[in-house]
């Protein structure tokens, strides 16, 4: 086959709000693709069943400040009293090597990552088929007061209209068919003509 | 499903240099995805089985230089004593329908649209594996002069260093995995967050 020239991998935020699926749709990506999806830190105390290092790394504030001190982190952000991010070292790692990461976040966090890396962060914001259904998924977790749940439906609203910040939008209304969009996305990017074209013209200058 | 946001079709050219192999891989397109190819017209006239208004417009010297007179050409080019040329017509036609339309042209033609149509223009650069497979199709061919065959192979190699003016490049080595990428691109660009992003706010803005 054809030699190709050194990539380096690309860099994929899949955000969204609360209810467009991120969770669901990015786990049908991993079954399906070979990607690498990077784990977030958090300093909230795991859920039954979650396990350090494969849901979240799980660490102490103390050490999570720290992290930021340090600059280890690509973007966090604290919610209520937590803190979430994602460490940048396994990213940037992964990428060296050629591999595409995705990153998993906040619409908030999607926005951090564009700033700090404008060149290599390619922005896809996932949406619900449409404000009813959305507001069902929010419901249907049923962990939830009336309260939080309106709170949460709000949030997802305006976390929409941030859509112009993103380089894509995928609607997922089945996941399987989401998750191919964004496959489509990475294929499609992975097909760009690069900047220093110089390197692929050279394939073809004997 | 759904409500989505009217959208135009996207023009998307696929070029590169003869021995890349548009014809096959626009053809495998065509028999897999619902896209329409642009008819071209050409003074040149029908090899035996070819048929006015499917491999060509056929017309006269007179009628293709009255079309370029009024307008009517997105590009042409004059190759030794014809002209070859896309009618502006139906490709705006059915761009605004909302149907992607792809052309099927030289590089040179290629970057004749790109300047025309900035805007809505998606250039694909096809390219051989390799070289020796470029020169190989080139002979397979076998209806040329050893003379024909080199002058051809010396305008393809220059024709990609053509190659940053693209927005995308695919490889044909195996026909049908070149056009899975250009209908991954497409599906891709059909993704991309708009300029005017408030029409698709305004589905999540009840």
């Amino acid at each position: 086959m054809a030699k190709t020239h050194q990539r380096v991998g690309h860099l994929y935020v899949i955000s969204g709000p609360s209810g467009a699926g991120k969770g669901t749709v990015c786990k049908e990506l991993l079954r399906t693709h070979d990607v690498h999806l990077s784990t977030s830190m958090t300093t909230r105390n795991p859920r039954p069943g979650e396990v350090d290092g494969i849901e979240y790394f799980f660490v102490s504030h103390e050490e999570f400040e720290e992290h930021i001190a340090n600059g280890d982190m690509l973007e966090y952000a604290k919610v209520f009293d937590n803190y979430y991010g994602t460490p940048k070292d396994a990213v940037l790692r992964h990428l060296k090597r050629g591999r595409d990461v995705i990153l998993e976040i906040d619409v908030q966090g999607g926005l951090q990552i564009k700033k700090k890396m404008p060149e290599e962060a390619i922005l896809i914001f996932l949406l619900p088929p449409d404000l009813d259904t959305l507001y069902d998924r929010i419901v249907g977790r049923g962990t939830e007061s009336k309260a939080d749940i309106d709170r949460r439906f709000n949030e997802a609203r305006n976390e929409i209209k941030l859509i112009g910040e993103y380089d894509y939008y995928v609607v997922n209304g089945v996941v399987a068919d989401a998750a191919n969009d964004i496959a489509s996305i990475m294929n499609a990017e992975s097909h760009r003509v690069p900047e220093r074209v110089s390197e692929l013209i050279k394939l073809y200058d004997e």
